[in-house]
């Protein structure tokens, strides 16, 4: 298969620093004609979860790990200097000051602009996370086998 | 040199989650026939040192942090909700109910399926850390050379 | 556009552990004969800020952010094991044992290898720091569209 203009990024981290660069990426990807899909994986699924309601699953466990780790674009946190919500707050603010679109709203145009959003099946299972806790714009779960396959007719490809 | 069907990819991370990823990466890539390649470096070494026995190195800095950062692929912790290890037990029940391999498990699968496990040689060199503390399955020391040759190669190269 | 012998790395981190990880491979791909170019977003630019003076911005969060999170070569810490700073100071005397060059002595080296050193613009806007807060190695400013063009030409391509 040859190369096409195509941009494959996995999502692992829910950190909203790295969701920020990934989006930042994908966007710009998008705007210059590259076909680009995001892979959410692991803590990066919390990037697409739904801010609202809560998340249904079988087994004390996996309750209780959907509840520390809730996820939705509203939730991220700095990977660093999050001080207790403060540098996340301020960066928050930063990003407003200077017309830096918000995940909430990133996630809304990469969806616009045709970038598929997809979550990561395997992680899935082991979290205990179905489709229904994702937000309107994530395309169906696909496994790391798909994900190979697109980064393998990808230009760029990369783990965030 | 032409692109072949390669995967290769750093392991950079000793973090559970992170090893899980890019076996699961590195495994699924093998399976659809790809030649793949993990390069272990940094804390990433910890993912294929033995889990037995000690590691004896020169130096009392090198043999502190050799106790401190011991490693082997039933030590490692999430890099998230560790938790003194409470998280990092839970994830694992999680991977046994969905029969998901254990990292011990995805090593000598790896193994078995033809994936090169390569500890890098300059890191080794830094932590004074030699062949023997790896588990057999590893292959000898390489470089970063090694790896760009590789990489550059691959369809998909990934620092995870 | 065909690609060529081009390594591209975008250095996200400020770690210590990971821009040493960066550098290594970027003067080792020079070394090859590679065309290597590094950016640096978010924390990473921290890594080829001055390490002399304090940094003007405007604004009293921005300022806030650059004190805090002053960067310079120097002042990188370990991800792991930083202990107060003990760790850190352990594996600069490691790697000063093998004559490993410092992440200092790395970014001369590199930019006399013809490495090219380039901040990312968009997160200088958010975190309100402008070229003169960098060294005279740094190449000019230069946004997420260019790194993805040359990415798209490399033959590696990796997000540390």
């Amino acid at each position: 298969m040859a190369e096409q203009d195509k941009l494959s990024i996995v999502l692992f981290s829910g950190d909203l620093d790295k969701a920020l660069a990934a989006f930042m990426l994908a966007t710009t990807g998008a705007s210059m004609g590259m076909e680009v899909k995001i892979f959410f994986t692991f803590w990066g699924l919390n990037v697409i979860k739904k801010n609202e309601g809560s998340i249904k699953s079988k087994g004390l466990m996996r309750k209780m790990l959907n509840i520390m780790n809730r996820g939705g674009s509203k939730r991220l946190k700095l990977s660093k200097f999050n001080m207790f919500g403060l540098g996340t707050w301020m960066i928050k603010r930063l990003m407003k000051e200077i017309n830096m679109p918000s995940v909430e709203e990133f996630i809304v145009m990469a969806h616009e602009m045709g970038v598929k959003l997809i979550p990561c099946s395997t992680t899935c299972g082991l979290m205990g996370v179905e489709q229904e806790a994702f937000r309107p714009e994530a395309e169906p779960l696909a496994g790391a086998a798909y994900f190979l396959a697109e980064a393998s007719q990808s230009k760029v490809a990369l783990f965030i």
